[in-house]
């Protein structure tokens, strides 16, 4: 295995601190070597994808290291069992050595260290499985800011995602769909951009929520410098995450490539408002691409800013969605999936609940739907503690919102 | 033939006046049994369309004359090969015996002969081929008053349909939904109710597009009352339409039965603004359930106005269409119909515009699209002239519209 030449004794500690103190040796020299992969090949790469997923990062970083030439990538993939065009090794490898320093990778995984950066690779229990439906386009590590074990929650997430130039209707939506997608369970995943984005991750985290950014640079440095603040949040109670290095920066090629991360780790992608040749609508695409259930919010037609979403539900087939509920039902819960979450530390809030949620249910019909209010005075409970045990009993699939209030299951 | 034991002579006249002059004493007859059915049997009587559609008219009104008990009904229709259950029978006799006097029929056609309406049945050369989708629900008659030529045009017709609790959003887009489509050449066709159906047939009369009303009740007395001078207007330059006989009430089953009228007469139904509960909702339905194309605007999730047309497109596979382009997308023109129709009465005003529509073919490309003014430059006629020539030629086929001007095909 290679790690540049350097001593394993200099990087080591470097890569279990990040990655895992439980790291063998030969899982750091890997983790090393994705690391590295990271800075060297840009997202989406595929050549790269089909070296590193057919050689391991290391055998792969070692390649590149003693300068094999085309021919030999050939040869190495195709004895086993991949595929890989002359043409497609010979331009890879004009891309990837100019970035071939052992540098990239060290001041990275140091800058890492320091911002307290996890680093993660495909193995890591914690990999968002929707990511390995983007095949050779996979990420080859991911850096994790904040929270990691937000990761864990992407099995039911829903991207919201939208233009920078957002209208106040936008805002608005932007700011009622993540409030009640929230509400629901979900994990907001979006780009942290201005405009939409910017207002999603607000509002899931001002309702308590789990958040998600994945960005189109480093970690370590936040982009748009204006989210500064709203980033730093979101790794306070949600996860910042990048397929690049710490240090690397946001290009064009970039953002289009982060919107694959953010279509491929969600359940659903519902675009809030976007204009006719909105990025977002980019995001939509490969959560098209993907098989992803795809939802577009509709806006007044002399808005130029709704355009993209009509564009979407004409042309693309995108689910037509006014409010959470409805973008709820394009990830519908797997309850059996939710079982073994359900026991874990969550059941002791729950545990915690149960005389109210008895009262609440208590005090439900399963006919006549009945307002927060109107529970709360059967049931001798506060609104507030009834509609907080309407989320958990919605939740458990024991409640459900009809238009004119809850009813029993 | 039974005219209830009137006097030929004193309804033939009053027939022929408003039925045509060249009906022999036979079709008098028919076409005065039709005008009596049309006051017996409510709109959309299933029953009163299969004995009418098997006997003929003349001849169901002779077997109600005569008092015909159920089970001889129910072996007539079946000796013809139809079908009827005694149950049926014996309800739609009863249905039908209280409204049993010559009276309606004759105090009818007195005030149609007095306003100049004109009475039509399925025989008729412009007996709108759509209605007969409606099989046994088809109307048995229609009152027409204005220019009856305009149900010639249904050919190329959109029904804009709509709340009457509009808002702003939702008449504009009613106003330039019907500009626009009558600057393609479509006719407007709408219900004449307060809101979007009002501005749907203002705009295209302000766009001097032809329009056609269908009215819940008679045609004699307009609904609702504020539309009078519309409804005049309407009956000038286009027609009010109903299956109701002069004098007949609007009631709340004749408002749904004339909504399967509109779907059923237009090529395509478009929804511009609807609540959840609008009754334009119900003309959708006709519309979807007839096969025709059917259409809904999206609006602010926000806007409870618009919560009908965006549960069109997420529940009823409604067309998302936010532009009158799209919405004739609905329904594109068969040139191949339309030449017959060219070669009519309307090739005369196509004759005489030829100089002018020669010389705006001269001034248009093939491949770069030109707008009116530019043309009128070219060819050295008025805008005006440009624009009656353009769309003449555009119904013919020769010219298309494209986002940035017009184009020669």
């Amino acid at each position: 295995m290679t790690m540049f030449g350097l001593k394993e004794a200099s990087v080591a500690p470097l890569v279990r601190q990040i990655a895992g103190d439980e790291l063998s040796t030969a899982e750091v020299a890997e983790h090393f070597a994705r690391a590295s992969w990271s800075g060297i090949a840009e997202p989406g790469d595929r050549v790269a994808g089909v070296l590193v997923g057919i050689a391991g990062a290391g055998a792969a970083l070692t390649a590149l290291v003693e300068r094999w030439d085309a021919d030999r990538l050939v040869a190495f993939v195709a004895d086993n069992g991949g595929e890989l065009s002359s043409e497609d090794a010979r331009k890879a490898l004009a891309r990837w050595l100019p970035r071939l320093t052992s540098q990239t990778a060290l001041v990275a995984l140091r800058q890492a260290g320091r911002l307290g950066v996890r680093l993660l690779t495909p193995s890591h229990e914690l990999w968002p499985a929707g990511l390995d439906d983007l095949g050779w386009h996979s990420p080859l590590a991911l850096w994790v800011r904040g929270g990691e074990a937000t990761l864990a929650t992407l099995d039911r997430s829903i991207a919201l995602v939208g233009a920078r130039a957002a209208t106040g209707y936008g805002e608005h939506v932007a700011m009622e769909a993540a409030a009640g997608l929230v509400d629901r369970g979900y994990t907001i995943v979006s780009g942290a951009a201005y405009g939409i984005d910017g207002m999603a991750h607000r509002s899931a985290l001002a309702s308590g929520g789990h958040t998600l950014a994945f960005l189109a640079g480093g970690v370590d440095r936040f982009y748009p410098s204006g989210h500064e603040a709203l980033l730093t949040r979101i790794v306070e109670s949600g996860a910042v995450v990048s397929e690049l290095p710490c240090g690397a920066q946001p290009s064009k090629w970039r953002f289009l490539q982060r919107n694959r991360l953010i279509a491929a780790a969600s359940r659903a992608t519902v675009v809030l408002e976007a204009g006719w040749r909105s990025g977002s609508l980019n995001t939509a695409g490969h959560a098209a691409a993907l098989g992803r259930p795809l939802g577009a919010v509709p806006g007044p037609v002399t808005s130029a800013a709704s355009a993209g979403c009509h564009r979407l539900i004409r042309e693309f087939d995108a689910v037509c969605v006014t409010n959470a509920e409805q973008m709820a039902e394009l990830a519908p819960f797997d309850d059996k999936h939710e079982t073994p979450d359900a026991s874990g530390p969550a059941s002791t809030d729950a545990d915690e609940h149960r005389p109210e949620q008895l009262r609440v249910l208590d005090a439900l019909s399963t006919r006549a739907p009945r307002s927060p209010h109107d529970v709360a005075a059967r049931s001798g409970l506060s609104v507030g503690d009834v509609q907080s045990a309407l989320g958990i009993l919605q939740l458990d699939g024991r409640v459900v919102e009809r238009e004119r209030g809850w009813i029993m299951r």
